[in-house]
């Protein structure tokens, strides 16, 4: 069968199999039981099934089967034809969505993923590094260096843009472009390190892939999109351009307003697991749950994994973020694995020595917590640590 | 100034003007009160301002006002500054959004309109009448034909798509444009009368552009578009196309994803009214109050206010949809005056007679509202009317 799967989270109670049904149909042929049966023979193949239905006694769950025949084979279709109308119907979450193997085969997924990452930079045993740049907006092309050349040289693996940083005549996108590789080359060249830098990638629409090209031609290494503000296709669109072809960083601003109701939306697992995979994100930006902008656990990991999973794609890196400081590595890795990016803001700049100093301690941590080694005892030999420990505390 | 103003509801309680200045500092120039005084006066212009907090006890009100200075004048930008990082921060929604002048200029605003649809259509001084193909999936060009046929014949102003129905190969795209074209003609000829068809613009993002110029090339007359699968900057951008000009249909699929939660996301009124106002919508579609699939009635007339009132854009046609019959036209009148799209599917497909005469007894319900006349005294002369009362009800 060649179809798309979608599973609603609903109230419990009344006839679920009925509201199933009624979806099913209203969401395809739109009317079956009265009908002749030449047309039931001839629309047989575009009528949706309804594959499970359950009533906990606190939710429902119904699990809906929507023929391929009925979509063309992308994002916009897809999601009008299993939550268009359907998300103004009352009470009802989308928390689940799979393709038939055909289906996921016309979505590209990502082009690099964890392994292209991991090739770009040279790093393969250990969970990445990245941090952000710190208040951007109102300062100029100085700023932008000595903060790049600061978190680059301290070991990071990534630095990206803010998400509210856009392209401005302080720190206009070429000039970010240009300048974050001649400082980038300048880190290679004096420790050996390969860094890579997210560029907010940003502006209109139908302008973003010939902005991707060039900023692919003037030496860009990465791309931070605001995927939500645009559209899941714009996504797929940029990673699909045989002319881009850099890693893709999808930043989840916007995402809460379909995400965050536990009755309503979108689950975290579908929008920034299985979606954003499908259209080729690298790098996937999610609250982690140790902030105070959180998720909570079960959902962190419930988007880890649908980026890692085993599917047709490649696998996406998660990178939870928010909160992060030193003392959460052992945690950190402990949930999310070694297969993740460890990305700091506060916890990189606000550390008592400098961004230079914030970032090698996010790797002291790091070699200690994969040499089995409790963070307080390797702080003894590592002054970075040993002072972020002191900044932000943290056990392991 | 120039800014765009956000207003928020959050939970009452706790210290919501501290609450209200970190949301103006992060989204902007990160912190303020250590910054040394030159830097103070550097930033000043980027820093983002509480305007107003209110706590009713029950409900915090926050509204804070976003240099223009710090993002590029387009809604992905926008978006992401005032309800990007912020829809991910606990319990918040976005329910008021507005301009300066200056940035709303930088909008296109509907390219046509309510007085530039009247135009097209002729048709000044009574709500205009909407049908829906019904049940499309599966069915061929000849079924297509005769629903329009019959549907324009009975005197609806618009026909559309239904917002499922894609490009496929038993009705593509092209081929619905050129004989939609043919039998709007042919009812021109036969009535007298000029209808439009709204052809459902679906595919990948950056196809779309080039698909709407050829539609407009092979002679449609309307467009629809599922904006919410795509994202407001792509509605934007097909208003703005010179060589497209064509009345663009904005339909609320997905939107529930957003809108649903009383505490979580983007007010109906922001998404619906004021940002697809903003990026040019000449129609918006939107659940009625009356129907199974139904928003509250102070949801409604808010997207309504904000579609049409006195603003720098041209307004745009409130489309309430849903649950429509001929019996409700006094109440839509009355709730939504002559200036709105009176959209019905079932209301005109399911009357005992057939399309035409469900078409002909909404024309006949306006009439008699339009001339302070009872519909069931209208009825007595109006055969398709009594049979629509009949069939669904109705005072008035
Ligand atoms: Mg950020
Ligand atoms: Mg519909």
């Amino acid at each position: 069968m060649s179809d798309v799967t979608a599973t609603y989270l609903v109230p419990s109670g009344g006839d679920l199999h009925k509201k199933a049904e009624n979806i099913a149909l209203g969401l395809t042929v739109g009317s079956w039981t009265n009908l002749p049966t030449l047309e039931k023979q001839q629309l047989h193949k575009h009528k949706g099934v309804v594959v499970d239905v359950q009533d906990d006694g606190q939710n429902g769950i119904l699990t809906v089967r929507y023929p391929s025949a009925n979509f063309s084979h992308d994002i916009p279709a897809i999601l009008t034809t299993v939550f268009g109308k359907l998300s103004l119907d009352g009470t009802i979450k989308l928390i689940d969505l799979s393709f038939s193997e055909d289906v996921a085969r016309q979505f590209p997924g990502p082009s690099f993923g964890i392994e292209g990452i991991r090739e770009l930079i040279g790093v393969y045993d250990r969970p990445l590094v990245m941090s952000i740049f710190k208040g951007m907006i109102g300062k100029g092309l100085d700023e932008f260096e000595q903060q790049l050349y600061a978190q680059a040289c301290g070991g990071v693996d990534l630095v990206k843009d803010d998400e509210i940083l856009f392209d401005n005549p302080l720190t206009p996108f070429e000039e970010r472009v240009k300048r974050g590789k001649r400082i980038l080359d300048q880190v290679e060249q004096e420790t050996g390190k390969r860094v890579l830098y997210a560029v907010n990638l940003s502006g209109r629409t139908y302008e973003l892939r010939e902005k991707a090209r060039q900023a692919k031609q003037l030496g860009a290494s990465a791309l931070l999109l605001n995927v939500f503000a645009y559209g899941l296709d714009v996504l797929q669109a940029l990673a699909e351009d045989p002319d881009i072809q850099l890693p893709i960083m999808a930043h989840p601003a916007v995402s809460g307003a379909l995400t965050a109701s536990d009755q309503y939306g979108i689950s975290n697992k579908v929008l920034l697991g299985t979606l954003l995979r499908a259209a080729g994100a690298d790098l996937v930006l999610f609250p982690s749950p140790y902030g105070n902008v959180a998720l909570k656990k079960n959902e962190t990991i419930a988007i880890a994994s649908a980026l890692t999973e085993s599917t047709v794609y490649r696998p996406s890196f998660p990178v939870p973020s928010a909160g992060i400081h030193p003392g959460l590595v052992p945690q950190l890795v402990e949930d999310f694995g070694k297969d993740a990016v460890i990305n700091a803001g506060g916890g990189v700049h606000g550390h008592p020595h400098g961004a230079a100093a914030g970032a090698t301690a996010f790797r002291q941590a790091i070699d200690a917590v994969l040499t089995n080694s409790q963070l307080t005892d390797a702080a003894y030999k590592k002054t970075e640590l040993a002072a972020a420990l002191e900044q932000w505390g943290g056990k392991g």
